[in-house]
């Protein structure tokens, strides 16, 4: 079947990958939509830096990301709308034809598999993928499987937001308007936060902050966010090296920062300026399946709607154009990927 | 009058000190005994970039400390007790002899002065100096002046575990046991901590660890503290550069970092760390005026007892030597200052 694989740095369309087959528990589904997301774009930059700085952490469950080989092909694809084919060996799954969505994680009898950088489990990035029948989600209310496929990144913003234990009378600064930054100022708008204060260079992006629910929006090259705003927490959804230390010199005393943004490189900050000022930084990651669910209610019932976010719709031959379009923030939101669309070239 | 101040870096002797006179609302108290800080030995030695560093923030009110002039003598001593000996005029204060202690700050016409360095301002380093009457809190139960004096640095202990919101189940894993760490032991001790552990080198540090409060200690050149325990919560009470990026690279999952330790330099981390384990840091400083008093009320009803952290006691014209001796950390916990002390040598 037809896949996009990340291999050697670069996203390769290729038509000879071997039809994944649902084992007990597992789902054959055919994607309908799947969001590239700027995680991908950093793996497929700086994959080797990442297994690297994994390997030295301690503290956590392995992932099997340690098993990873870059020198193989690599399966990506981790934001997906689906509708289920097949079921593997006495599951209990939809009908043929159900839209669902899922978290992005493949139950096996060795575990449990993210599907999120894999050489052997495939991703949205491909034609046909497997998940797992516990986890199904049924996309309701008739809801376009473009927008079924946002659910993953809406959750990552409501995770955030959550994390932040935000009030509704505080405000909110949330810095960068990207993905992550748009899908937490909409976890922000839909729980009520009365002020909330996006910024971003582009002009786009501050249209783009204010749809989806931002009160105020400030290009950070004509004035500061800190001039304008006296915030109880700051979200940093950048992610490059500098900021989180630009973020606690010029951040209100006792104010909370929470990092969404992902920084690889080894970052340097005054830890002097977050005890002068008593900050806090809560460092957020993904999200809880109960988020993931509340994010797809979200989104079917019209509290949030996503619709502006997609900015460009592609086939799997498009990954690595897309990848280097998505690198100039000023254009686009969300890219989708329709297997459905013709290939134009063989890649 | 006698005290010791800064200059050039060192703390010098002098017999020549104008007497503070209390204004308006003011005490004139005489110092009975005053513990070294930790932070009156990293501004001796880096007190330029500490001013050059606030200098830089913004997102806090003016603390006054941007018109402290190094070049001219400067008061120290904030963790103090002292006897009543006079009051302002139209002072409603305790009778001559009251034991008392206060958070360090003097209310003025023209405002609130910390007493923790300053032209002006006389702290604890000396014979006499001003309180404030409405923040004067009566040291109860005839509790020793010395151990009295320990209420500050006690305050800061309780005031980092308040701010970690440690539940008594949680494991808290203390880092380094100066007289912060040991102040974090023991306010986790007296809120009922099931499992503590603390790490230092210092073996009487240690045994210092062990008799506040400590259920296990480790000295990290032998095995890493990460390794004994899985801490809901790490209190980091060391301040050198390289320690929070080397305990996000070895924290649990989900954990929570409280700075206690105060870093001066840029110092250096991997978010990358703390966003795949999402860690949570609180930086924190001082504690709050009910935080105060709650220290002084558990030391003098005897639920912490102060008296193994005191490891000194010098006169006013032993400063410049303690410094000395307080770069060594295996050596002291606390030292006082008491100015009934006779003076050695002149200065």
């Amino acid at each position: 079947m037809r896949a996009s694989v990340l291999r050697n740095g670069h996203m390769v369309y290729r038509d000879d990958v071997d039809e994944p087959v649902p084992g007990p528990g597992q789902v054959l589904v055919g994607v309908r939509a799947c969001g590239i997301c700027g995680s991908d774009l950093h793996f497929a930059k700086h994959g080797h830096e990442m297994l690297a700085l994994g390997g030295q952490m301690s503290g956590m469950p392995s992932t099997g990301a340690a098993s990873l080989d870059l020198r193989r092909d690599v399966f990506m694809g981790h934001e997906f709308s689906a509708e289920v084919l097949d079921a593997g060996p006495g599951t209990d799954a939809p009908p043929r034809g159900t839209l669902v969505t899922s978290i992005p994680a493949l139950l096996s009898p060795n575990g449990v598999d993210p599907i999120v950088y894999s050489n052997t489990v495939i991703g949205g990035y491909a034609e046909r993928m497997l998940l797992s029948a516990p986890l199904l989600l049924k996309v309701p209310n008739g809801l376009d499987p473009d927008h079924a496929a946002l659910t993953e990144p809406m959750a990552v913003g409501l995770h955030a937001v959550n994390k932040s234990t935000i009030q509704r009378d505080e405000t909110a600064l949330v810095l960068g308007c990207g993905p992550i930054g748009i899908a937490i100022i909409a976890a922000l708008a839909n729980r009520g936060v009365e002020t909330i204060v996006a910024a971003d260079y582009s002009p786009k992006r501050r249209q783009l902050a204010h749809s989806m629910g931002a009160h105020q929006t400030i290009d950070p090259a004509v004035s500061s966010p800190f001039e304008s705003a006296t915030p109880a927490v700051i979200f940093e959804a950048v992610g490059v090296p500098g900021i989180i230390d630009d973020v606690m010199r010029r951040a209100p005393t006792g104010s909370r920062i929470v990092v969404a943004g992902v920084c690889m490189p080894p970052d340097t900050l005054h830890p002097f300026f977050g005890i002068a000022k008593e900050i806090s930084i809560q460092f957020v990651l993904g999200y809880y399946p109960a988020e993931f669910a509340e994010s797809l209610r979200a989104i079917a019932d019209g509290e949030i709607d996503v619709a502006p976010l997609v900015t460009g719709t592609i086939g799997l031959d498009g990954l690595d154009a897309a990848f280097n379009e998505l690198a100039d923030p000023g254009e686009h939101c969300k890219i989708l990927v329709a297997p459905r669309l013709a290939v134009r070239s063989s890649g």
